[in-house]
């Protein structure tokens, strides 16, 4: 296996690049997996590069901010962009190349093609956010087929998007495997997302809550509480706890997402709550 | 170059047969042509699979009657359906290979993802049929993605169409040429199409029309007349011609469907009307 610790990663900026490069891989009969990424990189995904390693000669990494999955108000404009600090980041896990299109690259003008994905992606998120799915299906969809990759990795911490993503890839037939990987945590159980650097000491303190209020729902669950109870226990405990505002704790079928009426079938719980200026999300298998 | 004329056409009913044949012709150095039709196929169909057979070595004609893009009230169920006849044309035009996959193959239970394009197909056709390229969008990505070939060619006959599927292809990043191939007519020039066979003998005679108002109508663009009054002198002869109604004649420009100001611009004249319950097209370069 090669290394690129001390040599810099090779960047590709057009889809052109990015083909000849994986073709030749492939002519050497090495397979692709491919990380899509906003950057803001940190140790989770990391564990993506590490994960795609294991199974793919050649590791490519995709660095785009998606102007299509940020609505007006959101934080297009503010989210952390470092393409240096991400490029050395990936090189020390392993990741053998870096595929960061320009805006112009991803969409042309006249460009006037969405991928929209419904059932799994309308509840929680999808409502919370109703143009965020539309946007992650799309660009997706494209840097999928911009690739061509044997496999594809994704962080279970978006575990919506990684059903979503699921779902786009077998109904329209794209010929890749997705990997869903474990979330990585800080110690204190912080779900790491890029979004973690906008938090406050205050607010970091507070965050730290999260997880171990949907650690205390899940136990509350297996105790045999009902599942309408431990939501509302839940959000209420995040209030307490400091968040600014919650919206939704929620019990759902791991695989479709609706609402569960008994722990019978494999659950999850799913989490969305405000730290001032800052949405986190956490989830974790019931 | 292999013939199959006296030889039944092999058919595909799965993704992986397909995909398999397909690998095959490519570890032997042969490029794939494919074509997507909804069966009951004319000479229009086999001209396509003529001008694939130029181009490509492997010629995969498919056959699928998409529900999708039918609305509820429109002719899905009396669609000419003949499979065994459409295969034995396709082998006698040099056909290769047909892939005839079932609804269950296409639209899995639990299937939850549509490709829409906008600009181009939200005019015309998309404002008679407002769910049809959402569904002939869908399931040409779908068509594309599980076949991956190098080409696929479509009839100018549906003209709007070729620029959704042109559209769709290049914003997604489909890795495939969109080659669009004239329309093939009878002998007075009506534009062959499978709903043709619909049309009583008194039907068929009208129908005849259509393309002579369409000629009429672009001479009169070329002698001055304004786009304004040659599409409503257009509608106007076709009624009287005895078309039951008209939904549009209208002169866009040939890349954007807008509508143009004068000619100096490439355009187009597209129209569709009814004889009795049938719907007509058709369309030539201004």
């Amino acid at each position: 296996m090669r290394k690129h610790v001390s040599a810099p990663l090779p960047i590709a900026r057009t889809v052109a690049d990015l083909r000849s490069a994986i073709a030749a891989e492939r002519n050497n009969s090495r397979t692709t997996g491919l990380i899509p990424t906003m950057g803001a990189l940190h140790e989770g995904h990391l564990s993506l590069v590490r994960a795609a390693k294991q199974r793919c000669g050649f590791v490519v990494a995709t660095l785009f901010v998606n102007p299509k999955q940020f609505a007006p108000h959101e934080d297009f404009d503010r989210y952390p962009r470092n393409e240096a600090g991400d490029a050395d980041l990936l090189a020390s896990a392993g990741c053998d190349l870096l595929y960061a299109p320009g805006r112009s690259v991803m969409y042309p003008d006249g460009f006037a093609t969405s991928v929209l994905v419904s059932n799994v992606s309308t509840m929680l998120e999808g409502q919370m956010r109703p143009h965020f799915f539309g946007g992650v299906a799309t660009v997706v969809t494209k840097l999928l087929l911009q690739a061509l990759p044997d496999a594809a990795f994704f962080g279970e911490k978006d575990y919506q998007q990684l059903l979503v993503i699921r779902q786009l890839t077998r109904d329209l037939d794209i010929p890749v495997e997705i990997v869903g990987c474990p979330t990585v945590r800080e110690r204190d159980g912080l779900a790491l997302s890029s979004r973690n650097a906008y938090l406050s000491a205050a607010e970091r303190r507070v965050a730290s809550r999260l997880n171990v209020v949907l650690h205390d729902a899940i136990k509350a669950l297996r105790a045999g509480a009902p599942v309408d109870a431990v939501e509302g226990e839940a959000s209420r405990h995040l209030a307490a706890a400091g968040f600014t505002s919650v919206d939704y704790v929620a019990v759902r079928n791991a695989a479709t997402l609706q609402p569960v009426a008994s722990l019978a079938e494999p659950a999850r719980i799913l989490a969305a709550a405000w730290l001032g200026k800052t949405r986190l999300i956490d989830n974790m298998a019931v």
